[in-house]
């Protein structure tokens, strides 16, 4: 007890001494220095001196080089809806809210987080940097294990785990105890050691099924949903399911798993968990929201409880040597997206990133679809969120213009106007007031879009491997350049999607140019999908995407298909190189390399194929007469 | 879809025609009248006026006599750390937030509220009234079945569920379905329809003894705490703990529950479960939280997922004829404590009350002890919270004494000191700045508690029955009176503790009066304790409780022990009857009717005793010659 006063006494003495202050012009704050002494928990010094900024501003803190633990026990609270994460209470020692031209220098130093923190959490400022340092947590979010052995026969398998993975067994299920948290088995996926990548064909293997239907439900239906429920939240995550798997312990370390229901592990793979969807991602790393001019360099994300960098409505986000690598000893980094982007404007850069190992997308640029469910009068409009983790997200700001769409006849809105002000009352509601008159055409049911918060991107001179699911899912009508990067995804490297039935992520990708990149062996999942893909959920022949250039990429891939489109209007795919890697044997050795449907002005020029399709090109008849060169 | 563009429509005429409005006097709001037309959903509407009040002020807000229904999902939502309930996403039609001089006036009505909601969410305001109208759910945050049958042989119950309660098994456990809400068995207990109050000697039945030891536990050894950890706190409640009932469908509405281990629910009870404890407290009918002037009228609670009426760090709340009562067809009426008020000042007024069926206390009146974890500097102190159900409570605001506890040295403190400011860190860690230097025997592990918010009490003519656990908790100094009630509680009717260790609810009890009221069959819970009882949870001799006086109350009990004395100065007995009902078999017949333990000055006179004990008095060498009269 005397001991935690006599630290405090000298932490504070030490950031009084060691907040070297000098003020050099009048607009500049204070450059902080923090030193190694705080280092076992750096959470109460980092956060006192930052909550006193308002009235002592500060330009840049520093960190002498060194490892600095970071608790949440002391840190400073806030409830957060956080796009893509879960609704959750983060705790975070650098809470830099309406900062004006901070620089974060951490020197080479890591920072080790414990628990359900958010590194960094910047919110409404302007002209941010973060930059030399690796970001880590003492325990992951998940946990991985290695298949000892299987047997067909008896439908088992053995895992073994070791002892930084405590776990306990409740009822035949197994739960990964840390210090702050749990997880069960929930999301899994097979990593195979020799490559440190998903297990080739992991779609036939994982996810684990860890739910089947429940014994009995009764009266249910009595029960009277006056609005729509989404049965697919967290809230009704356990409705009508029960677990499947059973699992027993057979000696310290060695559990036997029975049940499953897709094929058996196979002995050498690692095993990952992360828990259930839903309630496993509640940790990124970076969250930066409302802020205008974020930079990150040289800075290394080993692992987050969701993703490396979340930013929301935000605009000019540069990465450069901004990592997301499995820190040594473990097969996954961060246990969602590397980086994500909702309704952000400006430029968004990624370039000279590893992002590596993750369990979702190395980036994912997109707006939100809401869902107007009330009209409330001539100029104001009841809007839903429609999934469950864009709860909280704001569209616009006024003056932003608004598109109004209806998917079933356009993938184009029919009609825009601007906001004046909007509403905040729950996660899943907000009324918008329109400065303009709402159009007589306008009904329940139709989306809006906000049409101001795309990006221009640039993702150059980067690495995406290792990871689960997709490269980049492009959904920003503006300018993009995918340039010179090397791709070897588990499912799409490049996903071109409009979508509105389950993620409600907006925006038509268009003006998309793909040039100088590598695809290795990508969509190695099991997945019977294109490597770059164009797709729409909307099941129609309209335009969706435009003004698409695909030039002088490179395509070694283990199997035929590599390019799928539709609903595109002038796609020209020239000087690309075709390629068969055999890396792995073909899964879908019927497939063409190419597939062209409801599309127009479509042009291939000067490729060279030497795969194994039997047939290069398919198309329908919106393409009568196209021909692959 | 068009229908609810209509709804809307004439909600909107509606809002803007009814809120008939009149400006009297230039400090006086608007007079707000809803009527029935917006009862179908009266959310939208209520809070829409609500949230102009800033604009376009209200004095009152009557509802045409009706029955109007609440929803969340276009209601404000708002993160609440509540006092003794959950932390938790509520949302509310009446955000009273910095309102003055206010009456909601039901005319009569019933607010029918759905899901997760506060409906009467009062903060920061000055003389709140809310009168003439009744509460309560469409669907309760419990569920009610009838044990039709039982076999001790083979240790089991069957139970038949109505309609009323859809319900879901998922790997033999019994899950309760509700619209917004699901619940375990977890809390259950025995109510007697014959009595409609809780079973005689239910302790031997409940709670249903749902989990047991986990089967394996590995590694967990290897975890390191760097902070104290609240292994009670609901993100630790299933560590170490797995199922043990296992529920089966026998037909629909009937289930058999197995494995149970305590006695077997007999024929003809009704079982109450609420699902699992630190989960289960979501939906209080009232909070008020920093109000000053809080009156509640002819106000009927016929259920809450929660209290009837939590009040926190607020003065002057005077209850008359507000009522906690369950619904025709309901055993229970809220789930937890009928009222509640914590680090409240000036009045706490109960007078002309029914509190009855709820699942705790009728009434609990107490401060918070918190405790200091770090000795900043000279001024400040890093203080947490105890209890995870007081995560976020502030202790006081500026200018109140705040007394230091050495509990271990004496019940009082040791040193006052003056409030400057708190800083709020998080849930469970504050910084709190003192007016004058710390003492230098402060030391990591005192206690603070707040001496300037605790109230005069006043509870009279209230009939308080039926509930499970006390009457009332008495944890304040200051005057209290208890006249004219009766008594017919579970556990004891009156408790008046000290208590550190586990819920640190602050207060010593005095200056109280007890008179005129009638104790009848309390304490039929099965519990070895007295009607009155004085209680401390450190085992010493010291002073906690002064100037008492019990006069002219009838104690008509079916077992021997009446009142428990310890750690007490100054009691007076005086003119009471004690009598024995004879309506339970005793439990516990060696039991005198008085124990006095550790203490001074107490004074028996006049009283009649015509009970069944032994020996009326029993008392320890701290008052050698006391006797009986």
């Amino acid at each position: 007890m005397k001991r935690n006063q006599i630290i405090y006494s000298i932490l504070s003495l030490f950031v009084a001494i060691l907040c070297v202050s000098w003020v050099s012009g009048s607009e500049k704050g204070t450059n902080v220095v923090f030193t190694t002494s705080i280092s076992e928990d750096a959470t109460p010094a980092v956060l006192a001196r930052i909550m006193q900024a308002d009235e002592n501003p500060i330009s840049e803190i520093k960190f002498e080089k060194g490892t600095y633990h970071f608790y949440p026990d002391k840190g400073l609270e806030e409830y957060c809806h956080i796009s893509n994460h879960c609704d959750v209470m983060v705790s975070t020692a650098f809470p830099i809210h309406d900062f004006k031209n901070l620089t974060i220098d951490g020197q080479g130093s890591t920072f080790i987080f414990h628990g359900i923190m958010i590194p960094f959490l910047i919110d409404k400022s302007k002209n941010i940097t973060v930059k030399n340092l690796s970001v880590d947590w003492h325990e992951p979010f998940h946990s991985e294990g290695v298949i000892i052995a299987n047997d067909e026969a008896k439908n088992t398998f053995d895992m073994q785990l070791s002892e930084k993975y405590p776990y306990e067994i409740r009822n035949g299920q197994i739960y990964f105890i840390k210090e702050y948290y749990e997880h069960n088995l929930g999301q899994t996926i097979l990593y195979d050691p020799a490559r440190k990548a998903i297990t080739f064909d992991t779609e036939s293997y994982t996810n684990l099924t860890t739910t089947k239907k429940s014994e009995v439900q009764r009266y249910l239906d009595t029960i009277d949903y006056k609005y729509e429920v989404d049965f697919r939240g967290p809230e009704y995550k356990n409705l009508g399911r029960e677990d499947r798997l059973l699992v027993e312990e057979l000696k310290p370390g060695v559990v036997r798993i029975h049940n499953h229901g897709k094929k058996i592990p196979q002995v050498g793979m690692i095993l990952s968990a992360k828990g259930e969807q839903g309630f496993n991602r509640v940790a990124p790393a970076f969250r930066v929201t409302h802020t205008y001019g974020f930079n990150a360099n040289d800075v290394t994300v080993y692992h987050a409880g969701g993703m490396g960098l979340i930013a929301e409505n935000s605009a000019d986000l540069i990465l450069d040597h901004f990592n997301v690598i499995p820190p040594e000893g473990r097969m996954v980094s961060t246990t969602a997206d590397a980086t994500h982007f909702v309704g952000c404007r400006g430029k968004v850069v990624l370039r000279n990133c590893v992002l590596t190992n993750q369990l979702d997308d190395a980036a994912n640029i997109h707006g939100t679809y809401q869902k107007i469910v009330d009209v409330l009068d001539d100029y104001r409009i009841g809007v839903r969120m429609g999934h469950s983790q864009q709860k909280g997200f704001v569209i616009g700001i006024p003056n932003d213009t608004l598109g109004l769409v209806r998917l079933s006849n356009s993938f184009y809105p029919y009609q825009q106007l601007t906001i004046k002000s909007s509403e905040y009352l729950n996660g899943r509601y907000q009324i918008i007031t329109l400065n303009e008159k709402l159009p007589k055409e306008i009904k329940v049911g139709d989306l809006i879009e906000n049409l101001s918060a795309y990006p221009e991107l640039l993702v150059e001179n980067c690495i995406i491997k290792g990871n689960r699911a997709r490269g980049l899912l492009l959904s920003t009508p503006k300018k993009t350049v995918i340039k010179n990067n090397f791709f070897s995804t588990e499912m799409e490297a490049l996903l071109i999607p409009v979508e509105s039935g389950h993620w409600y992520e907006s925006g038509n990708g268009a003006n998309i140019t793909i040039t100088d990149n590598v695809f290795q062996d990508c969509n190695h999942s099991g997945l019977n999908r294109g490597i770059i893909r164009f797709e729409t959920d909307d099941d129609n022949e309209n335009i969706a995407f435009h003004n698409i250039e695909i030039t002088n990429n490179q395509f070694n891939q283990f199997d035929n298909l590599i390019l799928e489109v539709s609903n595109t209007d002038h796609l020209k795919f020239i000087d690309n190189t075709i390629t068969n890697s055999g890396t792995f044997p073909m899964l879908f050795p019927e497939n063409p390399a190419i597939i062209v449907e409801s599309s127009k002005n479509i042009v291939f020029k000067n490729n060279t194929y030497s795969g194994k399709a039997r047939q290069i090109l398919v198309s329908d008849e919106s393409v009568p007469n196209l021909k692959f060169h």
